[in-house]
């Protein structure tokens, strides 16, 4: 018997069940399609997508006085699996893109160190790496979920600020030990070669904890737009904090204090303080399909789907839910559990024309909870724009049209 | 005191160790890089590599009369990480890619089945989905080093036909049951809307096992190489069986005995006998660096590193000797270990000048172990073609250049 709320049982439902018949039909006149009778195109040495696919990064913001800086989003509604493909990762630019020659770049090493060091490219290749799939988020994420009225916005507009990919890179720890790092010393400022000069001061004990110099991601060296030659990625942290296009690390008794800290990436309280350095992002999930803007085509079964990460560790378990909270299901999950690994949830859904509210909650194995909307704007002050994890919420109205909605 | 075939242990030697000094020294006197005072490019919808990154696929093969036909590899030698980039996945086309209109093209099932079924590519996106991280081989891979003499390649020339994706698709037994497939059926014979027609008989266990139609690559809808808008995948058999631009799926008793499991992709023996339907691939390893026509720039120490994979199972153990199989150390395996998974394998080499030749060897969950060349050579007819998995031999001599040779 099919429960009001219309959430099926996975398992049960794909042992055996026929409920995707109503879209399986026997085509028996087939007309000749024209590719099976002419030879196709040649191999390519770098390969594209199929003409037939439209995939974008929607970009946003970008001052119209200067319009290489901005940010640009990952279409999740258009993804599945967990790796988000390279020409598709979000981008954060404060200064544009710079087309960094490896051959003319190093890394530099000093500051509260016995030997101050440096790196080239052809050096860093030579060192033992580490491969970790990782999500990176960027701190603003999901911002327009704070604003007042909710925006009718696709998945990937609202909180396409998320990407993850198998990173390739040295660990930190191993470089710092190499230069002699103080012990007693607490941070290192990173700063990066682009234009914008961007610099951040991460914790000595993040720094030889995990973090890593990238140098491949999903196997290939980076990408310009994620800051080839290299970058400082801090796993599980504001993306801000994973600086591009690495050029020093500045070990420090004390942080810098950068315009990234103070003025940006803190999170302002209704009481009038201000939380500095909350670099860690919360544990989040976004159903991704069916999600914002989209069109359920008729009534019948689908697939709820989307993803889930922390910042604090792994996810442990996805709830769905498809009348706005009231009742909740355990969903799916498909990928391994690893740490700062985003998951892929999964439940089906059954859904003859019933108005619904599909929501999913996640919590990592910090024993964090997933916030609702208000739960997560609680404390913040009024312009709150970071950090944000916050229930999203999709509305499906009786003709099947899905969208941001606030519950 | 360093071991005399230069192999050291990854855990000591990442625990503050200094061996890598030689190369981090100190430019106290830094130019200014012309990218730190001008803004950079703006961003893109969707992205490309760096123009200082030259990575392509190697083209092999392809008639002169027919350039459409043929094969291009991965080039493994430049990669890390498992993941191989959508762009440069590994291609084996009969008659080229075709361009298919995903709204013209439908999938079939029919033959001994209850309700002969077809599907659409929007029917199908409504599926329950899996992701796996999946390798495909080439039943041809490596045929090179199998010639009586050893080519002068890289790891991605000889070996380059292995690739690795996240793929996501619906499992063939939701769609074969959904069709109510006759039990007492045997195989599944799938075809391709290419132009060639390409065809392949499937058991019918290994259809209901764990095949998909997978319609995700890396998180974005498949390439069209790969054969989008959807392509069979029967992970761990060679990749021949794994057929592209799907149109149909016939349940019948009997294997179709297609030209591609006839007169190509069987294993002929000494004996005069033939291998047929000898699918699954054979425990492998693969050192990508340091590798075939690579020049080690000076002495100290390097990572040897590689990827290792089987299509019994998942990845157990992979040992790598430097002394051409004399002495062997266990490598550090980074991926967690998955059925039909590569992994990724590490370990630290100090290099003084001495000649070496360096191997890797891997053992699967189901016990295999990968043959040295004249092993998986023993009971082969010369000529032999496929599914060839001795072990690679790296040849390092004394100037540091690195060649494929047998031993």
């Amino acid at each position: 018997m099919l429960p009001k709320n219309g959430l099926l049982n996975r398992r049960t439902f794909l042992a055996g069940s026929a409920g995707f018949l109503s879209t399986a039909v026997w085509a028996s006149s087939q007309k000749d399609e024209p590719w099976r009778f002419t030879s196709g195109r040649r191999m390519s040495p770098y390969g594209a997508p199929s003409k037939y696919v439209g995939l974008e990064r929607l970009q946003i913001g970008g001052h119209p006085l200067a319009p290489e800086a901005g940010a640009s989003s990952t279409p999740l509604e258009r993804l599945n699996g967990i790796i988000t493909p390279n020409s598709l990762h979000f981008e954060r630019h404060h200064s544009g893109v710079p087309d960094i020659d490896p051959s003319q770049h190093r890394l530099r090493i000093f500051g509260n160190v016995q030997r101050p060091v440096s790196f080239g490219y052809e050096d860093l290749q030579r060192y033992p790496l580490v491969s970790k799939v990782l999500f990176i988020e960027c701190s603003g994420n999901s911002y327009a979920n704070t604003l007042p009225t909710a925006l009718d916005k696709s998945a990937g507009e609202l909180n396409g600020l998320l990407s993850c990919a198998e990173w390739t890179g040295i660990p930190l720890r191993q470089l710092l030990e190499e230069a002699g790092y103080d012990p007693k010393s607490d941070w290192v400022v990173a700063e990066g070669a682009d234009a914008a000069g961007m610099n951040r001061s991460v914790p000595l004990s993040l720094a030889l904890e995990d973090a890593m110099i990238a140098l491949y991601q999903n196997g290939e060296p980076l990408r310009a737009e994620q800051g080839f030659p290299m970058r400082l990625l801090v796993p599980g942290c504001e993306g801000n904090l994973s600086i591009k296009w690495l050029r020093s690390l500045e070990v420090r008794k004390n942080p810098a204090h950068t315009r990234e800290e103070t003025s940006k990436y803190t999170d302002l309280l209704k009481d009038g303080s201000a939380n500095q350095f909350s670099l860690r992002m919360g544990v989040k999930s976004i159903i991704t399909a069916p999600s914002g803007k989209m069109q359920l085509p008729d009534h019948g079964v689908y697939e709820i789907t989307g993803l889930a990460w922390s910042g604090h560790g792994a996810v442990k378990t996805v709830e769905v839910s498809a009348d706005g909270g009231r009742s909740w299901r355990a969903a799916e999950i498909q990928s391994e559990p690893g740490l700062y690994r985003p998951t892929r949830f999964r439940l089906p859904w059954r859904w003859e024309g019933q108005p619904a509210v599909l929501q999913s909650r996640a919590v990592d194995s910090s024993g964090n909870r997933q916030p609702t909307r208000s739960g997560a704007l609680a404390n913040a002050a009024p312009g709150f724009t970071y950090h944000y994890n916050g229930i999203q919420s999709w509305g499906v109205d009786q003709q099947g049209r899905v969208s941001n909605v606030y519950r």
